[in-house]
C-alpha cells in the first residue's frame, strides 16, 4: 500500500503530470517556457514544484551561460520511467469518462 | 491532460486505492471487512468514499437478506481495469523509493 503512495505522492497535485508531460514532450525545456506551457501556474508554484521533481530525482537542471542566465530541465532516466505510469493512466482517464458519461 | 486528471481524481485522496485493493484481494468485501482491513479510517469516511466509488461505476453494493442486513461491496469489470494501475503504480512506487533512499 505504501509503495502506490509514495507514486501518488510524487504525481498528486494539479501541476506535476503537466510539467512532467511538458518537460517530456520536448525532451528539453527552459522554465520560461513550462511556463508558457502550463496555463495558469504562477511562477513561484511552477518553482516550488520543479525544486520538489528536482528533490525526487525526476528532472535534472542545466544553468545555461546566457545572457541573461537561462535555466533548463530535462528528466534523469528516472523521470522516463514516469512516462508508461502517465500514458496507463491517460489511457485509463479516457476509458473511464466514456464510462461515465455513456451510461 | 484532462484524462490523467480523471484518473488522478478517482485515485486520489488518502483510501481510495487501499478501499479498491480490499475489495479486490477478497472480491467480494461487507462494510464492517473493508473497515477493519484498513486502520484508522472512520466509518464515516469509509461510507463517503464507498458512494464516490460506486457513483464512478468502480464497484457494486449488494445488500444481503441477513439478520442484521449486511451489505457486501465487489468491483465492477470497470474497477477491473484498475487493478493494471493499481499493480503499475506500485511497482513504480517501490523502485522510486529504492531511488531515492540508495544514493
Amino acid at each position: 500500500m505504501m509503495a502506490v503512495q509514495d507514486s501518488m505522492d510524487v504525481l498528486s497535485g494539479k501541476w506535476k503530470i503537466s510539467i512532467i508531460s511538458s518537460i517530456c514532450y520536448y525532451s528539453r525545456r527552459r522554465f520560461s517556457d513550462v511556463l508558457n506551457d502550463i496555463p495558469g501556474i504562477s511562477n513561484k508554484m511552477l518553482s516550488k514544484e520543479l525544486k520538489e521533481l528536482e528533490i525526487n530525482k525526476l528532472i535534472k537542471r542545466t544553468v545555461l551561460e546566457t545572457q541573461p542566465i537561462t535555466v533548463q530541465y530535462e528528466l534523469t532516466d528516472h523521470g522516463k520511467t514516469l512516462q508508461t505510469i502517465i500514458r496507463n493512466l491517460t489511457a485509463w482517464g479516457i476509458e473511464h469518462r466514456k464510462k461515465i458519461t455513456n451510461e
